[in-house]
């Protein structure tokens, strides 16, 4: 690969799709700002002391208007920060623009290759000789991944000599992966295990991302602390369910303008995010039926007047297909065979192996035609019917919309201001072991309380006696750390 | 103006933002066929006689993709097409090309001046030195204006010798009118009464349209029959209300990407406009308020838990508004000054009367900022904070999204169709005077039986028995003509 | 029958089933009137002229708590009212207590038999020697009904000495009207005659009694003038819609206790009374599955999410069963044959021919067991599996609830004080024939002023410029006849 | 109190209303096992092994038809029972009655006195000289209250001699808990230590229940194991949330019968309990406002489109106020004195602290007029206007109501009765020691999954493949504890 690294006149690295796109970013970074209230009282309170000063961060996160708002909140705090995407669609390039000229280095374009993803994702974690990042701002965990990939590599080849073999794995992205390792171990044996002693941890965004982190963890493979973002109450409840309550619909109408009012809609998965995707589907008059494994969300479906089958029961009967779940193998090619022409199917989980894309493509004599960029029909040669498969299988909302909206991406990224905030202070004290840590819930409350005055809402306080009848303090926390709101 | 009619290689005329998009427009063509299940079963049924051979048709409607299938419906039984926007930011340039490329003579693109819109209007209307069109599809009724205005003048002048004065106007929009009427009666004097003498009538899509031809019909003015589609129940309580249910969140989305859960949102109008935004507003979980002057509709409202209020009442504390009424003068530059920073502003009603821009032009030290084609900041100097308008006061769904989507506009398009149909059809007959009309219920619900199978639903079938029950034929009409749905 | 009509200590006949508990009765009245603007608004406006000065009015009306606010609206302006119910079921024995200790003549309890029944409506028509009342208000047109029943009676009689004969109809309760007329035409043969004579015309609640009016008229044998209340909007939009969407799961649970989220619920027929059940029973988190003869009404349901299909399609599935229809034989015993066992079948029509009770009643073996009053489980022998039917399959919202809420019936019933004055004032006029009218806009405008206030709304004023250009009043009407709301 | 004990001929104790209704108790106790499928799912699977064969069971728990169900699983399953209701208007006396005569020593009315109550709870708990129960089934921790103080009091008693002053409290209710204790202490000075010894633990029902336990727990006061019953999923987010969906508005239909659509509506509270209410009242056409103390909580209501204000700002505007905090001194006199004319005031959180009805009652001049029971209208004397208080401020959905439908208690009991088996299974092992558990993860999948055939549902099943890669069992759990549904 020739990519090549730019600079900007002040010597920041950057590869980005146009910088010229950076005044139209800007206008719409000023428009988010005021949508994100947590994040601006995060520069208000912390901008004066500079906590972050001399913390190197780098981020692997959707490279959109609300993470340069993030962004720029972190610079703001002190930090110097590096960027990329994780996930290659999901970019917007004013935003990549904007950043790059005014605040960080960032390596991200809309529509990268998967080579060049894993190229962004290597040069967001290079900070040149000195080692890697401070912190890392994960979603997904790829930066995570590559880290824990490249010192397993690098200490299997101090013992045994023997390089990374990406012909060992199926999976072509994680081929790519175990090259850019193997290559990387000729120049520096030793880059990421500097990188890992660097590092003070990482805070982690996403369920997808989180629930690798716990496996580690399980496993005792873990390299440095970890902060579960994901699980603040104030991140899964709000965006993972209103963000795609919003984005959803976005991201199918502009994909394919289609009415979803008398539609046959299919959601797999029943947790936040399938939460979401229902009743926004349900709220633009589509019936939907959800699939589940887990009979108590299951169960909540039903409540909310719902239908819950298989989706073999359902297959050639629904015009739209979504999928939720955070597994693999959800929608194979057989199901979309079976499918009515036109059916849309799309995936809003993390990661893109929840529709059997490898399946589709490989399928005898399929013909691939592209709408528009990320909206394909594929046409099956028995029927001459076709399916619409949404951004190659991968986050629909962020590649075919913008994601989720400022406001509710306030909420979760005032979280991850907090969480670097706490590894950055606890650096040397030991709080902190190679584990994975949830917010105290006060935080979380105040994550929240940040956001309430922006729409226009006032708490009731409680009285010294109140709280004393409930055993909480008067200022909270408020619950329990079981309660589920 | 300087613009020049382009030929296809068949040397049809037309007027397009880029001929090369023609594939494109062909591919979500091919997509919104699919959707259009109404207009596809009239090619089915009525394309073999070829009911409109020699009939010739102007539109002046929207230039969008459903649009375009509804041309391709003419089209296929046999008439000859020349169209144009009656919107200047609602074609989609795509449709545009493939309709010219391949079935119609289209003057229409994406973001025209007043003047060039009134020029493709002309252009529509002028088939030569043969007169104008037989047929007429009109949305708000600006082809039928200018045929009136026309004739008008023309009158005045025969009679007085009295030229169309531009300046006896202040409205910007009808000083271009005059123009182009003056202009042209110096090279045909009867160019419009001409038009006149070939045309068999109308058919109007839309409430403001409609009230435009009552109004002429009152005053005896009226030159043509006409008929009202807009008022065919399976027009105004469809598209009017499930329509902008779908495209008002998607014209909020694409031009701000706001989030609508949490805001305060002031919806202009109760009607079935109104009605389908207010619900969008409400299920995307804003808190709507509704302003009205009608007190029935205005109790709809309280009985869907809306609270009604005036706009003064809640001017400084909603986030977004958006009018629906079909009136002037609802938000006034009064109104904007005293609205919250990045209050968004919008208007989903036909013409661009109902939000004050001139006011808003003309207010001393205002500073427009345009984030992006049809989304503009505006600065007031005395505060510093500004208010974003959508697509510059015009119909924001066109503007900012691409309408309606297919199914509902299949609907009203196979309304339109059978309009055009029954006029032609009784073109000598003496049926239609020069009156407004509207269609009768038994293809109301022909139309709507049209638009099942499509969603999957099967209809009851009544016994003999049971229709005599209720006096109402086994195979309907159902309903008496008063009934409200 | 030896059923006595009693007398107060004024000398005011009655026959209710408690008097003693007036007291209750007034209690709830007084609550009621607070939620019922609009009546309270005509005795302001109108008590203190006394217009029904004179004037004697029978009533046939369910006489629940709300009527009695009507009724004595009636008489604090002049009148006399003699009163009955339209439905076995329907008395809140309570009201009717309450309004014969102290305002009219009442004959009305919870659970008559049918002949009971029609000796109540009798009861209400029969004023004394001088004849029948002045005008009626009706509610499904029994009332008017027997008058012109008797009548034809009369004049056959006259012409050929034959007397009606009970025997020849199969109708249970027309067998009931038959011999009633029979047995009085034996005292006095110009009975109804004369009743016609001083009738100066009815005002008529619902749907179905509107229905029978307009089969009259269009028969030529409407004995007199008739005011359509049904088609107020402010009646078949708000009381139709938003008082089934209260009472229906009113009626549910008050019957069986049932939980409504995650159930399978079938309502037949989607007008205004169909969807109201419909969203109510969806947002009680039912699955709700429509039925429909009318293409319009399906197409709408679908556009709210809700399947379309035929009770055979769905009969061995669902939990729940609404008729709403106003036509006959809706739910056959063969439907109910394949029901899941308890599956609740209830109707919310005028009528009792919906659910085919003499079907079920004569089915081999079935086995009827009353849970409580108008709660019946039917047993099969075949499965000895049973279904739960509500108040014997007649309006099970006032069979098992207490009907509509005063709000909304306050809609209702000021339509028809307003209808009873208008017939009043015109009655020597010969504005009225012997036709069905409706009331005009202004008047239903009116009605929804009334309502505004109580709810905290505020309209918006049109300015003169404003009203001009949509060509209205600026004090209304504002919407042209055909309007659907 | 002279309160007399009856018995059955079978020997069996009970104190109910009226014996005769146990016909129509035992015709819905028949209906409502329909309905819940995971009690009867208990029948079949535990019924044969009896695996409470000796176990003593005391509950203390609304005796409603459901509750019948749950007893009357208990002694399916082998066990003795005795029973109580949780508070002085829950019961249904014809549930009672079936019980009494059919299953267990019931000792519950609808429209007890306090002292009544007391007695009860007493009864429950007296299983004769042999001690008291083996297992408490509880609802609020009435039955463990009593338990505790008792040995508390005989402790100190056999230490200083000192008794129980009921002059000791200002609470009225536990004056009569000290008096009871302090009358029996004469009798018997070790009676509840006595049943402390036997006592295996109790099973606890409700949030404000499991909150004194939690501070008994964290006092190191608790006297036996617990299992916290509330905090399992389908019963928190179930019972909680659907239940009072339902019941809320059941409450207010029985109680008041006014029209909620267009009213203004305060829910004091949005957890679940709090959400179950506004969803409910929301989707009846009410602008409902939430008042909160937590942020987390307060964000939500906003997300769902609720204003979020304190009591004050909306105490003179709002139709309707419910409460359901948990918490103490939510409306006060002062507030209720403030509000509009027949403003309804209503609690539906277990205890009756939440409204000021002491306050009100000790209001100078202050007039109570019951419209019926469970519904009183106080008028303040100076503004001769009047609030509508329910069940006396008690849970209303019980008071006027009959409390959560059947199949969520199913939900709940099932729930009870596994945690029952587990005590009363785990008796000698020592697994559980003086603390408050939660029933593990897949015993609550369990419940649900038991509750979905009823309904229609098919669940999807893992493959192993995907089973692995979530870390997941193919049979679940599959959700970590702290995830939140």
């Amino acid at each position: 690969m020739s990519l090549l690294v730019e600079k900007t006149t002040s010597g920041r690295e950057y590869k980005v799709k146009d910088l010229s796109q950076a005044d139209f970013g800007r206008l719409e970074l000023d428009l988010a700002e005021v949508e994100m209230p947590g994040l601006m009282a995060c520069r208000a309170e912390f901008g004066p002391s500079q906590p972050f000063k001399g913390a190197r961060i780098t981020g692997s996160l959707h490279m959109t208007i609300q993470t340069a708002v993030l962004i720029e909140t972190l610079t703001a705090l002190g930090a110097e920060v590096r960027w990329c995407s994780c996930n290659i669609f999901s970019t917007q390039d004013h935003a990549a623009a904007a950043i790059a000229r005014d605040s960080a280095a960032v390596f991200a374009w809309k529509g990268e290759t998967l080579q060049e993803y894993w190229w962004c994702t290597e040069r967001a974690l290079d900070w040149g000789p000195g080692g890697g990042p401070d912190l890392i701002v994960d979603d997904g965990g790829d930066a995570t991944l590559l880290i824990h990939e490249g010192v397993k590599a690098e200490e299997l080849y101090e013992k045994t000599g023997e390089l990374p073999d990406p012909a060992s794995t199926d999976n072509a992205e994680f081929q790519i992966v175990l090259t850019i390792i193997r290559d990387g171990l000729k120049t520096d044996p030793s880059r990421y295990r500097k990188m890992k002693e660097r590092l003070v941890g990482v805070s982690e965004e996403t369920t997808t991302g989180v629930k690798r982190l716990y496996q580690m963890q399980a496993n005792g493979t873990l390299l440095f602390p970890a902060i579960n973002v994901n699980d603040s109450v104030t991140k899964s409840k709000f965006d993972n369910l209103y963000g795609c309550r919003h984005s959803l619909p976005d991201g199918l109408m502009r994909a394919t303008d289609v009415m979803i009012a008398g539609k046959v809609a299919v959601v797999a998965g029943y947790g936040d995010v399938g939460k979401g995707c229902a009743a926004a589907l349900k709220q633009a008059g589509a019936r939907v039926i959800v699939t589940e494994i887990d009979p108590i969300c299951a169960l909540q479906a039903l409540m909310e007047g719902l239908q819950v089958l298989t989706l073999e029961d359902v297959v050639s009967e629904a015009d739209i297909f979504v999928t939720t779940t955070g597994n693999k193998d959800i929608i194979m090619v057989d199901h979309m065979k079976k499918m009515k022409n036109n059916a849309i199917v799309c995936n809003i989980g993390h990661f893109d192996n929840e529709i059997d894309m490898l399946g589709l493509e490989n399928y005898p004599g399929v013909k691939r035609i592209t709408i528009k960029p990320q909206t394909d029909r594929w046409v099956f040669p028995e029927t001459n019917t076709g399916i619409i498969v949404l951004a190659e299988g991968r986050l629909m909302n962020l590649g075919c919309a913008t994601g989720h909206p400022s406001f509710v991406m306030s909420c979760s990224f005032t979280n991850q201001v907090i969480a670097q905030l706490e590894l950055w202070k606890e650096k040397n004290s030991g709080k902190y072991e190679k584990k994975v840590y949830v917010l105290p819930k006060h935080l979380d409350e105040k994550v929240a309380a940040l956001h309430l005055g922006k729409l226009g809402a006032k708490l009731t306080k409680l009285s010294k006696d109140q709280a004393d009848y409930i055993s909480v303090p008067v200022e909270g926390p408020y619950k329990p750390a079981h309660y589920r709101y």
